[in-house]
């Protein structure tokens, strides 16, 4: 077995404190990522009972053998190349691979797990390649009306600086469990962008990436996101930012809980957004659309008019596709032009960095 | 025992992955901190056999008890109001708190922490408080030296945007493990420098914090990052912000294994630092100190002439305080002018965050 003592960092950077000079297992490689395709995980745990491997390139767990040396391993695949989350449960009780650094983190626990990513032969189109590269920017923000301090994450296009020209926005929502930092650290926003502004294949934008909890209840949470939006983050960037101030120019989209903020908000709001899109929208009860949308649909034809793009997407192995459908359905019975986007994939980030790479050549053209 | 089970987060959030979809023990409440300080960790984990607690306000580890319903508890303290950080050892194998969102990562998996936080009755120097905020500004560069695409963090002071005079620059430098991220995720740095602009303590500076591993051995890691930061990083700071140009406006700080390049590199290039500081520095061996530091000893006078300020701190529990201790030795014993900081604490970032802090308003005065 392959093991890798990094002896490099350590060397000559002991740390110090009792906490920091506990012992520490010797570094396994896990997970180890082998030419075929396949990947091996690996688990120093001596008086485990059972370890368990689960992921996105799973159906279900996977054990994981216990060697004679007390280090666990499981190989799984060949996997096709893509950015996967996975979790180790380690006699019951679920948490990451302890030997890989790339961790998924955000608002609550659930969401913790390791990141596996298998490269192409060639760069995909979330890599980091060698273009220019816009910014991103993390501000703190006083939000009058939430009253509390707020973090907003917002991607500037390569040039930014040096431009005088405006640019328009995309407002652009996480989903459950996640926070600010997820549409760039897990969606590679910012590199799905760069590479589409390096190809010409966008018109560059700011993209907006606020925090989406605004309250403790499901619907007063977008209530209270939708205030946060329109009357501090937006005349904060308005402010802030060289942006274009009409709704022309303005673009709201979110994935699972931001797809249901972004079409609750953006069709409710056609007076400050003319691009809409849900990604995996957590729209709802069907029930609840004629009441949820009367404004929309009471002025189909109003509404046509205003409506650049209204874009609703999901996986046909996603829970929430029958949601997207019945949506989508709904708008058709009431008139309201738009694209229903049917794809492969489930409730995963691999879906919604392909969806921003297809919506963003559609939006300010 | 008081669970919190997140219906909010879950409500009509369904994930649909098949991984997503796998069932989640129900949600304890850990860390619990209590009205007197005293901290309950819990862990649900019928399965396991023992469970350890280890953390930066413990001696050693504390073991767990296993109660009837299968969850383990420990409660430990009163603790002092800090930031800490803390690990499980389940069964052997030394994880995080699955019940805790607050992650400590960074570039190597021994890094990975749980992140306790015990606020103080009035705002601690470090929390987000309503003043002024700075912006965090992350690049994605193409470092010739290195031939690579790496990352950089950026502060920018409140107003930078829309001031037109130029700043100074402080070049910040986190530790071994640690990546560009470090100096504001866990040492805040960017809500310090807030906090003393709006108390008026400092002069507002840019600050910079570069990713700190550009070679595989050590030695020529400390050469290679500080090519890269001499002939990448800094051009490029200075053709992206508007910060002056000369040494007088250019500090040069880290801390540990950035303590360790802070020092070797600024005091190696006085001709463009004319502040320099080093935190629990990992200098080396006392025996190679003539060689390193041949240009400042052999040219005292000058460096003298030249150094701002030469500030090197470490706390008496820091196992690398004897090798800080040295450093500050042979420089007086080479009549090299500068502040020797002996604290209390170890090597960790409430250390840090403290130095910061300290260290700030010492800065291009």
């Amino acid at each position: 077995m392959k093991r890798l003592v990094c002896a490099v960092l350590a060397a000559g950077i002991t740390t110090a404190s009792a906490f920091a000079q506990q012992p520490q297992a010797p570094r396994l490689v896990s997970p180890e990522v082998m030419a075929d395709g396949r990947v091996t995980f690996r688990l120093n745990a001596p008086k485990a009972e059972e370890v368990l491997l689960s992921g996105e390139f799973l159906d279900g767990n996977r054990k994981f053998e216990k060697g004679p040396d007390g280090i666990w391993a499981v190989t799984v695949g060949p996997i096709e190349p893509e950015i996967y989350h996975y979790n180790f449960t380690i006699d019951g009780v679920r948490t990451i691979d302890p030997a890989n650094p790339q961790l998924k983190t955000g608002s609550t626990p659930s969401t913790i797990s390791s990141v596996l990513e298998i490269k192409t032969p060639s760069p995909a189109f979330y890599d980091a390649q060698p273009v220019p590269h816009g910014d991103i920017r993390t501000h703190w923000y006083q939000s009058k009306s939430l009253n509390s301090i707020r973090r907003l994450t917002v991607y500037t296009p390569p040039g930014y600086d040096k431009a005088t020209s405006r640019y328009p926005v995309l407002y652009l929502f996480h989903g459950a469990n996640a926070d600010e930092n997820a549409w760039y650290r897990l969606g590679r926003a910012n590199l799905i962008l760069d590479n589409l502004i390096a190809a010409g294949k966008i018109t560059p934008f700011v993209a907006v990436m606020p925090f989406g909890y605004g309250g403790q209840q499901q619907g007063e949470n977008t209530a209270k996101f939708g205030k946060d939006l329109i009357e501090d983050v937006i005349p904060f960037i308005q402010a802030t930012y060289r942006v274009f101030p009409d709704r022309e120019h303005r673009a709201i989209v979110g994935l699972s809980m931001g797809g249901g903020q972004s079409l609750t908000i953006g069709l409710n709001n056609l007076d400050l957004f003319s691009y809409v899109g849900g990604f995996s929208a957590a729209i709802g009860n069907a029930a609840n659309f004629s009441k949820t949308f009367a404004p929309l649909v009471n002025h189909a034809d109003a509404a046509n008019g205003k409506l650049k793009l209204l874009w609703v997407g999901c996986g046909t192995e996603d829970s929430l596709f029958g949601a997207s459908k019945a949506f989508s359905e709904f708008l058709t019975a009431n008139h309201i032009k738009h694209t229903f986007r049917e794809t492969g994939g489930a409730h995963t980030w691999m879906v919604w960095r392909r969806y921003l790479n297809e919506i963003s050549p559609l939006l300010f053209r």
